[in-house]
């Protein structure tokens, strides 16, 4: 994988084109997309829209004329599109924790006879937090089992109602095989809910195919929805009409503007929105979207592994000898669009890179972590990068680069 | 009160340069600032520059080097100086739908020997649904006590954990005793919950000094955030060490960024935060609070109240026989910033004033109503408002122009 193959690799990407619909930054190698995507241009310009129209002339006949009200669905159904989800299956809301403790009181109420959730040990914190602090506030009812992937065959017995895994790891990049794991959660009765996070735009997902019942995810990684933007969730139009969420607010009433006095669940996915959306992060998400759908999800995907396998090669190549060691499956198949090296210096060294213009991040204790988004990525890029980390640890000037900035937010 | 005594009130008007500071649609009155508050210039500034500037530059930097990861805190703090709250006991975040279950399940939590939440019947509908569905959620434990106003000394007994009633009702703007109320309430043993969507940044509000224990509200009313601006939750700080939230996220957690496989709460008000903040909402709200803030909160009040006086006053004399019955407190003391008046054809007489410019809203079945924002609202708005909805009822030109658009969402 020479620099005359890494341009030879861009002279025929049917991506390469999209690069020009974000704004990035000169001089910076961005392989951060999987903690904030790059601004897509359209999504400032629906922002501006929204101030300089929208909210400040409408006010609040936006709410209909501009379709505010109904933006969850919308920006959701596009989500699906993404998801391999059926229409009306996902709707835009909230936060991913948020979202995540929805569906888990929700799926917990599906199979009542049930008391475990099964977890991920190794999985993002939020996940964990969230299912610890419904089991809490339920007190006897639920216990929750953390358990390792490879013990996940054991560990969802006849007493779990659901399983809850994150699709793609956040630290290593290893993904799951979605359809083998829900066909076992369902065979041993339990409700499936996968976290998408750092999955949905970057990988190729069929929910409905794979028959999976519950689904989260974050707006604001490969989706490009700007920072903290809505997170969203799909459930399975077959679970539906029996489905209660915890956080019964109007926004999932089935009359919310009738203002009645008693709680009346909407029909569909709608149930499980709870407040007001807000609108300016909304309408980013809405138009970053767009952009995403209009790639083809198999190329983003083949070029996706293309770069990660040619970063995994050139790193190995570059700094052999320099204590780095790969965290991620060697085997793209069974990793996200993201490569992650353990490194005993991670941190210092991830200093140095941002300092030069090489932006990934660092996870506790010793991982560096690069996130590949093909979208405005090009294969050159991957090749400058691993040539700035080359120098930078032949020239140890890592060890005097290490600022004191962090990338602390996936 | 003539048109030459409502100039005469703009011209000696303290707060009348604020008006400069939104940008408001040229032949509109609007008067719904009480369902989403108009857009400040400033508000829409910090939106471009953390599109132009920290997303689209500076990108995942932008978490520390923006401060984006302690909007929470910041926005929060500057809500809690428009509620009289202290330092550190307000956090912006999520939907007021949200906050509202996370306090009141930690009230009930906070009281485990009694199990019934005392709502207000007449209540905005999503506080009354949130309540319903926490006690749905948590079975037998707990109990929704529906009572109205004039009920309240009554229902509130030793089996109470807490008591949750909006201080200003959204229909009527009848405004309730804080101090007496939440004085009973603590007599009794319960907590005191107060919805303040409908008075923060409107009248001025002595949380500390009325020793309340909680309080969620909006940041898309008075508070003039933006569209489904982010919410806020205060929690008087003698209860924050023994205060459990539900909905246990990673930004509630004593170290979000060590990514720690077992949850932690923060200390302090942080704890009730759940997932990552929706920063272009979030930082449209911090830069709207400081156009509160420069205005003196009692001045905010005085005009409020005058303003309400004169639309009842005019609105009495102009449309005498016309049907027109005040729905709202006489005495400016018992209402909020909002005067609301039944009549049998309230909605096609709604429609037609906003097609004449002078935006107020329905509510079921008969309830015209009308936001007063001293922050951008003149006197001669007033009788101007006044002067077209006397034209429209005696040319009867309101059943024609009975247009199909509707304000929805309070």
């Amino acid at each position: 994988m020479s620099r005359a193959g890494l341009a030879a690799l861009d002279a025929r990407d049917p991506l390469a084109a999209l690069r020009e619909q974000f704004v990035l930054p000169a001089g910076v190698i961005y392989l951060d997309g999987n903690s904030l995507g790059a601004m897509p241009r359209a999504a400032a310009e629906r922002v501006r829209r929204t101030l300089d129209r929208e909210w400040s002339q409408d006010l609040i006949r936006s709410w209909n004329s501009a379709g505010w009200v109904d933006l969850p669905q919308t920006v959701g159904n596009k989500i699906g599109r993404l998801i391999g989800a059926r229409d009306g299956e996902t709707v835009a809301a909230d936060s991913t924790s948020v979202n995540l403790f929805k569906l888990l009181a929700a799926a917990c109420r599906l199979r009542p006879q049930r008391r475990v959730i099964v977890c991920d040990c190794d999985d993002f914190p939020t996940d964990l937090y969230i299912a610890e602090g419904l089991a809490a506030l339920l007190g006897d009812h639920i216990e929750l089992r953390r358990v390792r992937a490879d013990e996940l065959d054991a560990a969802i017995d006849d007493d779990v109602a659901v399983v809850s895994l994150s699709h793609v790891n956040y630290r290593s990049g290893a993904m799951h095989d979605m359809a083998r794991i829900t066909a076992l959660a369902h065979r041993r009765g339990a409700l499936m809910l996968w976290d998408l996070a750092h999955s949905a735009g970057a990988v190729p997902l069929q929910l409905a195919d794979c028959d999976v019942d519950l689904a989260i995810g974050c707006g604001y990684k490969y989706l490009n929805g700007g920072p903290g933007a809505p997170a969203f969730l799909y459930v399975a139009q077959r679970l539906h009409d029996r489905l209660a969420t915890p956080i019964s607010g109007w926004f999932g009433h089935a009359q919310p503007f009738a203002f009645e006095a008693r709680y009346q669940a909407a029909p569909g996915i709608t149930r499980m929105l709870a407040g007001t959306p807000a609108v300016l992060s909304m309408v980013a998400l809405d138009a970053a979207l767009d952009v995403s759908l209009a790639a083809a999800l198999d190329q983003v995907r083949a070029k996706s592994m293309t770069m990660c396998d040619a970063f995994i090669e050139l790193v190995e190549r570059e700094v052999d000898g320099h204590g780095f060691t790969l965290a991620s499956p060697r085997d793209g198949a069974r990793r996200g669009s993201q490569v992650s090296f353990r490194h005993e210096q991670a941190w210092p060294i991830m200093q140095a890179l941002i300092a030069h213009g090489v932006i990934g991040d660092f996870r506790a204790p010793d991982i560096l972590r690069f996130g590949f988004t093909p979208l405005y990525l090009r294969y050159a890029d991957v090749g400058e990068a691993v040539r700035i980390l080359g120098e930078l640890m032949r020239g140890g000037q890592w060890r005097a680069d290490a600022y004191r900035t962090r990338s602390t937010v996936t």
